[in-house]
């Protein structure tokens, strides 16, 4: 890994950035552009967790807290970035994790099964036995004792499709994307406007703490991050 | 390449990111990354050529016809994105095309001078013979008869670190990159902040047409960028 100098202003992106380079037996090349376009957005935001972003982890965090069968679907780049953070995360909160692929290959799924193996969680994937309805075939697949019988999803940096695709099973889905504007941003219940190492140890400590929330509008919300973005734009 | 179905929206963002996953022999992943940000401003541009980016054009194609020896450097991405586009420049200009990479190796210069040979362009870069102080050693590695002596360069999607050193040598340096916000941007004497494979035909017919500006203010051109941004934001 090329490391930047400890000093640099943008050292977390930069540090990030390389994780996924290297990562790239796993990561899907697609994933790396995708990264990129979160770079961005998060630029836009001053690389910080927005007032909007923290009423949204702690909606999140209610809503998991409740949850009867929480999974966590996880890709490439979710492991490759934050799997220490979803390791975390599925310790306080009970939520299974689930490898999800958009460019779904077996040897991807083995590699990061093994990556959260590594980190303590033993996650689903390798066998999926149950379809997401409405996708085609690969990026249907998913597991019955996992996404398949899920009431709530956290899906970090998910693909529009499948995020609509989970919603109209009837689940609900909280999203993790830098990207207020994408269609996963506008499809999810709750969508979480922030970078995902610096916002998973969020709703790990919120869901520690109990936090409830009784009312939250994911649209006003996203709205609210757009006029974070321009506030700091002009 | 996955050719994205014709009548889809955003079809030709989705044919030019699946140029540069197929092409990753000569652009480096970080190009993937680097591409990802480039796609973000450009969502948030509409996906249209701005009228501050308008203007800007102009006065480069002003800049480029007055200059005794102009150089265009190109990179793995603008020759994965846009070797013809760039050549139609070259003949239209007389500008010189010299390959010039932040994450030089021999094959890929090599690989690139190739793609740029198919489309009738005798490229610049196998042979560097010349240094652009201040970079560190593989970086600043250029020819003298190339960017080593020219007046005016364009340098498209540019690291923030070159596009300084070069503008310390006392080059005019133009620039085209998505992100108002980018060093880059910010650094160069004329940004043109709009997508490369968009913006190129129109320098091209700029300069064709005679184009000629006696006018430009690169920082204020930048704030009505943004400002284009945030009124399509709210």
């Amino acid at each position: 890994m090329t490391l930047p100098p400890e000093g640099h202003p943008r050292y977390k992106s930069l540090i990030a950035r390389e994780k996924l380079v290297e990562a790239t037996d796993v990561v899907a090349k697609q994933g790396l552009i995708a990264h990129g376009r979160g770079e961005a957005f998060d630029y836009l935001l001053g690389e910080q967790t927005c007032p909007p972003a923290i009423r949204s982890i702690k909606a999140a965090a209610s809503l998991i807290r409740v949850a009867s069968s929480p999974v966590i679907s996880v890709n490439g780049n979710v492991v490759a970035l934050a799997a220490k953070e979803v390791a975390h995360l599925s310790e306080a909160s009970g939520a299974k994790v689930e490898v999800n692929l958009f460019h779904r290959t077996s040897e991807r799924v083995a590699g990061l099964t093994k990556m959260m193996d590594e980190v303590g969680i033993q996650a689903l994937g390798m066998n999926p036995d149950d379809k997401i309805p409405g996708l085609s075939s690969e990026r249907a697949r998913c597991c019955s004792e996992g996404i398949g019988s899920a009431d709530v999803v956290l899906v970090p940096l998910e693909d529009g499709d499948r995020c609509q695709a989970l919603v109209e099973m009837g689940k609900q889905v909280i999203t993790i994307d830098l990207n207020p504007l994408s269609r996963t941003a506008q499809t999810a219940h709750i969508t979480i406007v922030d970078e995902l190492t610096r916002c998973l140890p969020l709703l790990t400590d919120a869901i520690r703490d109990g936090v409830k929330v009784d009312d939250f509008d994911n649209k006003k919300n996203l709205k609210e991050v757009l006029a974070f973005i321009c506030a700091r734009l002009s």
